[in-house]
């Protein structure tokens, strides 16, 4: 696999989005969110959709200009309709607005509707985070993979949350989890380096392990501990979906098979001001004595390292920084043609 | 299995807490929502604690007369402190207040520090859905079962989220889960009944299934999908005790073991008010739409039926409270011996 800088990528993707009629400010912030993506390691949700995405704004699925905008506002909450604009741009507007809130009131919840595809959960979970914030964020995703536990119909998507903790010394606490055993893009991803699927992500629908993910299409995802996973899936789903007047449940637009419909995607935020609880530096040293607890407890046979969330993605997150990131062979290609398609010409 | 009446359940707890020295009304209070749990099924919730909470009350362990206040304040935030009374209180007096304040801000987070066990998380998560808002608990468990993920260290409990959602004509939907598969309150149900495992509840030490609930100390609990609960273990234990100032990982005291030292039980409810995003009886209305698609899907051979979450408890309150509810042998003699310990008499 070519490994590419990340400020290739970055440039790459800001161009893409360029050529497409999103304004540079805009498409700078977006290609600066889909590469973190990347570097952290959710291959499924970086420069990977880039051409899924340029596709929906070529073919009006997703608006190149929004005006983003807050619908309804108290001092610990805010609507905001993201104008069928590319999601990044509305969740950071949320995030930022949530943070500015929590501040004052220490806390605030912010949901979005008219949104789309934001990419990883940890991105916007994280930004309240670096603001001395707990963060959490809730999203519809969108595509149906996930049927009701006992049921075949897929009226769910993976639903996922986010949830990120400030630290000190130590590295700060991000867990970042679809409410399915596995993400529908890791399936893809695997998909497309030709890998099979372990057994326990999907099941057909008469229940039987679905290991080809070339047959993905035949079955559906599995959720994290059976009724409880659909649970979850159900209720982070209202929250960021049915709250906001976004679309969930049989209402959700399947954006890899429809490239012209807008999604109306819904998500939520909560940003939760530390400072209003205790000192910050006080809570900071008790998470890190806790993250040395548990990296320092005793092992079960086989396992050679104890890990907090977040902190593969982190290691992972250093050494692409420095190494670059790999593009798998069929990836790089679609961005390349993408790329001369647009007149931005190839990555190489 | 004898049957009892609610209300003869209801009273022997009240006069229970009475003789221990708790002020009538709040006899009542834990009273009411200890055997709410009864009703509606979280059997390991309900009466069958309560001779752990009587013995802990006499021991010191858990003072009769607290003063419960607001330690910290902001417009959408609190921190509450329970003195170290039954947590049932210091969480109901919480609950109210994220209903007061989200009422004016939109939303509102109170956590609690210095409380107790409160019984299941359904019931502080229903508080605000009584009030059209969306509520979200999050607490630390009493008693740690959960190593990290890798480990064998028992430094997490099965820190539980409940999450509550107003419906019109549908019944409400109420999330209220372990992140572990199972609660140890089941396990130890369980093995009061005779009853053995399923696989998939606790593994020992090597990472082998544990079925005999006999030998439930010899091993731990596994989390819901693997790494994935043991993230939402920590990160929800973070919300409810770190954040707070509460006990957390290797703190935590195991209220199983030790009726004497204080818990410093941590725990924190999010309410948000639907009417600020939206006509409460628009979103109702989805809601309900959302529940009969859900109800309506095809299902899965075998399954005879697809629930939405809280409605299986809901069927469960109903009957119990026109039928009564059932207390295993060994449990009624527990409540006799304690009733007469205590002068009340017995039950029957």
């Amino acid at each position: 696999m070519d490994r590419f800088q990340a400020d290739i990528l970055r440039t790459f993707t800001r161009k893409a989005f360029q050529q497409v009629g999103v304004p540079e400010q805009d498409a700078k912030s977006i290609a600066e969110l889909m590469i973190v993506a990347d570097l952290q390691g959710s291959d499924g949700h970086g420069i990977f959709r880039l051409p899924q995405y340029i596709r929906r704004i070529q073919a009006g699925g997703v608006n190149p200009r929004p005006a983003i905008r807050v619908e309804r506002s108290r001092a610990a909450m805010a609507l905001v309709n993201g104008d069928n604009g590319m999601g990044h741009l509305a969740m950071k507007f949320a995030a930022e607005l949530a943070i500015e809130k929590a501040r004052a009131a220490g806390s605030a919840w912010v949901g979005v509707r008219w949104s789309n595809h934001a990419g990883p959960a940890s991105l916007y979970a994280s930004m309240p985070m670096r603001e001395g914030m707990i963060g959490m964020y809730f999203a519809v995703g969108n595509a149906n993979h996930l049927p009701p536990w006992g049921g075949v119909e897929m009226l769910l998507s993976t639903n996922p949350i986010a949830v990120a903790i400030p630290a000190g010394a130590e590295p700060p606490i991000v867990l970042d989890m679809a409410t399915t055993v596995a993400a529908f893009g890791k399936v893809k991803t695997r998909a497309q380096r030709g890998e099979t699927l372990p057994e326990g992500w999907m099941v057909d629908r008469e229940g039987r392990a679905l290991t080809d993910p070339k047959r993905m299409h035949e079955g559906f995802l599995l959720p994290i501990g059976g009724y409880k996973g659909y649970g979850m899936a159900l209720v982070f789903g209202i929250l960021a979906g049915t709250l906001n007047n976004a679309t969930m449940g049989r209402e959700v637009i399947d954006f890899n098979a429809d490239d012209a419909t807008p999604t109306n995607t819904g998500q939520a935020i909560l940003a939760i001001d530390v400072s209003a609880f205790d000192e910050l530096a006080a809570f900071k040293e008790r998470i890190d004595a806790l993250s040395r607890d548990i990296r320092g407890s005793e092992r079960m046979k086989g396992f050679e390292r104890i890990f907090l969330p977040g902190e593969q993605s982190q290691q992972r997150f250093s050494e692409r920084s420095k190494l670059g990131i790999a593009l798998p062979a069929p990836l790089l290609s679609s961005l390349n043609e993408m790329g001369t398609g647009l007149g931005i010409g190839k990555l190489a």
